[in-house]
């Protein structure tokens, strides 16, 4: 049986996973999990995932409640197309390459969360409600500051860990290619763009449609 | 040479690193870096760790600036005392064990985050400066929901992943310790206390000294 992502359209974190699963050509059960009605805080869904937040995955007695874990899980167990090796070169059997990627994992989750993500976030959905300028302009200067790190790197890399595409690239992608949802410009950053435009050629690459116009989709 | 880690001693996040160290005797070199002069913005702190931020780790030529990812590479490639195997049990070489742990990792990045970290810093730290008594509020209302979680988990494992210690355990130890210090108490979370005083029993533990009443320091 395929494992089971629950997951909403609008959410940049689940886009991270689906795109990883578009990538390894792994087929996953998608249930959708409406936020704008809650659902994610409902009893079953509660059940399943005690935080009550997407994305979360569920495969057999294994359940993930973190887009990193989930991504540590999908890259660590499957192949990349048409190899025989695993993990996928997605994910590392390194230790020293894991912690290199966690390392950006980290990335996505604290630096692009409180500010790209958070920046989009008030603008495209009014979340949280009622989040006053000074809050947004907080959220655009951290991002606009992740930029400039992003850029720095990608100025002397390709990608972002290990000189090849990893799920650190795909943790971090989503926020930085909607960050003028936040009204955040990519135009400073040619490093940036071109980093994006690169992930944009992957093999199996599919973008995220539907995250771009969110409101548009109720 | 020993890895050189940038830390301040009033740091939750440099802690981890700390304790996981003398859980596995490894010896570090330590550098502090005064976040009360803003020492972790000077050029020179900047060219170690573009981000500004605590914990970092330099071993040779690699460079680690987030504490899960200093976790996965000090645990990744150390050993445990007494023993031969690597990695530490505190990591594992199983990809889906390490999708378990970093499952734990991210929820201490994210949940414990927002929530009983961020009570701690407005109450020890006045940080950040002028916090509303509504955002106070809301990180105590998100730390005591964390906390549930945590409660649910520990009463039926001893440990947050593997059925053993690991720096998941590490990872949300010390601001679950600390949550007093926002004003979340740990009274009706007998399953989380019972965890905590198990933490302080593993052999090379080391107590977050310092850390409780951190402007008594200054």
């Amino acid at each position: 049986m395929a494992p089971r992502l629950y997951c909403c359209l609008e959410s940049g974190n689940c886009y991270k996973i689906r795109l990883l699963a578009s990538l390894l050509d792994i087929h996953l059960d998608e249930v959708q999990v409406d936020l704008f009605t809650n659902a994610q805080k409902s009893p079953d869904f509660l059940a399943i995932n005690p935080k009550g937040e997407l994305p979360a995955l569920v495969d057999g007695d294994k359940v993930f409640t973190d887009s990193s874990a989930i991504m540590v899980y999908l890259a660590g167990t499957s192949r990349d197309r048409g190899s025989e090796t695993l993990p996928s070169s997605y994910w590392s059997s390194d230790v020293v390459e894991q912690a290199q990627i966690v390392d950006w994992l980290a990335f996505a989750a604290s630096d692009i969360h409180v500010g790209l993500a958070k920046a989009r976030a008030i603008m495209a959905f009014n979340w949280p409600a009622g989040a006053s300028e000074e809050t947004l302009s907080e959220a655009r200067r951290k991002g606009v500051a992740s930029l400039q790190i992003l850029d720095q790197r990608l100025r002397k890399e390709e990608w972002l860990a290990l000189g090849r595409s990893t799920i650190a690239d795909i943790a971090v992608y989503v926020y930085v290619a909607l960050a003028p949802m936040g009204g955040v410009s990519l135009e400073p950053f040619p490093a940036v763009k071109a980093w994006l435009e690169r992930v944009t050629k992957l093999p199996g690459y599919i973008g995220p449609d539907g995250l771009d116009q969110p409101l548009q989709n109720r």
